[in-house]
């Protein structure tokens, strides 16, 4: 994304790859313990009566995680980003256990300037995450605010 | 939700109504230096050049708090839910800010047994998130399994 700083700049298609988010034992108790406290995210044993096996991070967590690689990799694009007013088609499809390693890729599917808005335009992206194994745990579709080149 | 342990107990139309959060400028920080580091979520300057306006939670944020508000509501529930495939449409339509007080508001829109798997099925909820003025700040559908009474 070198050279990315406003919505003209993105183009469709164009793909990246990114990030490298190690999954701590810790980490997955002490976002579990804030924010989703359920059983499976907590201990090994609660864990083990579930699909997931052993204790794996909340859903949450790993979105955040996902944000975290993807804010470190704006770059220069962090200095035109604007937020954005949600996401599509979030899917967990792989418990993330402890131990794990995580790294992003992202497509961009569509660049649209606003039609109320002349300065901004949306950047659509389906993002996947995937653990040390290559098998996706995560997939999403992204909308971001970016704003325009002046004039 | 008393007495709903088993995906029969779920009724197609019910609501619910729940939780408090209170949003502190020191967690808001805390979430997002460690996951979503852009700058309108970590000072009031870098927000007051963009629609923020002063310092907001990172959406992520906002879905881990919803999900605390969730969990500690589930009560019986909480020992038939079986995690999440995923959550659609989620969209952040206000800012959140430090000071805010959080709540929920759920209405179950589908429930399906699995075609797959006898013993489990989806429950599927429209999921709003308010502030203390009664104004939504995020929406978001979710898709919750549950298991089925035993025969």
């Amino acid at each position: 994304m070198g050279g990315v700083r406003y919505l003209e700049d993105v183009e469709v298609g164009s793909k990246a790859s990114f990030g490298r988010y190690e999954v701590t034992r810790e980490e997955v108790i002490e976002f579990a313990s804030k924010y989703d406290p359920q059983p499976f995210h907590l201990s090994d044993e609660a864990a083990a009566k579930t699909h997931f096996g052993r204790i794996a991070a909340s859903g949450w967590h790993t979105c955040a995680m996902t944000m975290r690689m993807m804010v470190d990799n704006m770059g220069e694009l962090g200095r035109s980003g604007m937020g954005s007013p949600g996401w599509d088609e979030l899917r967990w499809l792989r418990p993330v256990y402890p131990g794990d390693v995580l790294r992003v890729e992202t497509e961009v599917t569509e660049v649209r300037p606003s039609r109320s808005k002349p300065e901004i335009g949306s950047v659509h992206s389906t993002i996947r995450v995937f653990n040390q194994d290559d098998q996706p745990v995560m997939s999403v579709k992204s909308i971001g605010l970016m704003r325009r080149r002046p004039d």
